[in-house]
């Protein structure tokens, strides 16, 4: 079986992270690749960088592909612009890479081989400069069919993973929703909220000068995530809401009951549930 | 002004990381160090890794030195067994290394040449095996001298501190116990939490499996200091309550703050704070 991705050009729209490694990968690998760009001073630099075999403002760019990757934030993807469904041909596959994949299931379902999907790469970088060689190698790329998903377009944007070194993998997009909620959106706001606690209270303790001072690795790691891209962030929330509340509600009881046991005094059952988390860690790395 | 360290032996209690790591760089800028440690078999460990001059279990070992640290868990330094503060010279210069100082200066701001000291050097690591040459390089070593503490002693442990790269400095035991409270023993609650409401919001939502597959860099990060020594992370809420609890206190009014904006659906206001927090982390680093 000859794969979608080498028998006809891929359409890439929007090179940054994203879109912009998948193009280095798929040429690398002797794709063609067309790639749809909004600003004509990103065409010229991803041009430069060599993001793509052609780098064009125009919609038209798409119109020979057989597989279209749409490598663009969730809100332009939610609410694509018109030029742009235009432009995409009728008959080629369309796959997106948002990290919410019932809403986009919604506004984009009623395409005949549309398939959502999202690679599960990133780095702290966005943009056209941020693209890099070898990003989606061992990393998930989780696509949620549904019953009335093409199973031919499902395989090719398989194909299209697997050929940059993917890990494929499949679940309905509520779970996705969920799990993603819990392991990345959610854990943004409880690692903000730190860096904001130590802000405030390091205040309101006259030492502000010396939490950041003795602020070391532990803190720096529990905060990261939480220092991140705030428009990101933002979207995540915003497109996840109800998951990420549900997984706050999850995450307060936790918190709740460890409080408790601070507050009650209750050592051998707080070292009993933090012996019960160092185990529990391995199992998601 | 020749510096106690190097004039007198040194006496270490304890050989675990802190201990250790500080017997070995002490050795290696020609201090006599001679090691009180709890269990023969421990003693004969350090003797292999030549941790010290001189390692016994015998209490007596101490008794020409003329600057001891403490380096024991907090728990047994707040109450220390008979036989070491029998054995401890009534002249010598007495620090410890623990990590949370008002309650260490309660049980012994008595003795006439103590100082209470912190250095905030760590691994994850623990035991007599743990101990390492370079611990303390470039790291803080917070002191909290009170009105009645010795300067002479206190600049003794400020010249050891400094013999082995660690950045003196001082501050009051109250806001030192606050700050650590911030920025490392409430943060361990915060991480352990999140380990726990993925495993428990997982399995709610039929996602087990998931969660664990999808987790990734960022949830490693969050969740490291959660996944830790369960013993060590109960002493510090132990020894430090009440500034643990007051930091989640700070800790759920920003995370309160937060969730009410998802809550509300004010996204322009989230992104402004994720913006907040973005600047304000570098500040930690």
């Amino acid at each position: 079986m000859t794969s979608l991705w080498r028998e006809r050009p891929v359409g890439i729209v929007g090179l940054g992270l994203i879109g912009g490694s998948l193009g280095l990968d798929l040429m690398a690998r002797g794709a063609r690749v067309q790639a749809l760009v909004h600003r004509p001073a990103t065409a010229e630099r991803a041009r430069e960088r060599g993001l793509a075999t052609v780098v064009s403002t125009d919609p038209a760019v798409l119109e020979d592909c057989g597989l279209i990757v749409l490598a663009l934030p969730l809100d332009r993807l939610l609410q694509p612009p018109e030029a742009l469904l235009v432009a995409l041909p009728a008959e080629a596959v369309v796959t997106d890479v948002g990290s919410v994949k019932a809403p986009v299931l919604e506004r984009w379902r009623q395409r005949a081989r549309f398939v959502a999907s999202h690679p599960m790469a990133g780095t702290a970088e966005a943009g056209v400069e941020a693209g890099l060689p070898g990003l989606f190698e061992g990393r998930p790329w989780v696509a949620t069919p549904e019953a009335s998903t093409d199973p031919a377009a499902l395989s090719a944007v398989q194909q299209l993973a697997e050929a940059v070194g993917a890990q494929w993998l499949t679940c309905g997009a509520s779970a996705h929703d969920q799990a993603v909620a819990l392991i990345s959106h959610m854990p943004v706001l409880v690692s903000a909220a730190l860096v904001e606690a130590a802000a405030l209270g390091g205040a309101a303790a006259g030492a502000s000068a010396l939490v950041r001072h003795l602020a070391s690795s532990g803190f720096a790691d529990t905060s990261r995530i939480g220092g991140g891209n705030p428009e990101l962030g933002t979207l995540m929330a915003r497109c996840n809401r109800e998951a990420v509340l549900q997984a706050l509600r999850h995450y307060r009881q936790q918190l709740d009951g460890l409080e408790a046991l601070v507050q009650s005094e209750q050592w051998p059952q707080l070292e009993q549930a933090l012996a019960a988390t160092q185990a529990l860690r391995p199992e998601f790395l």
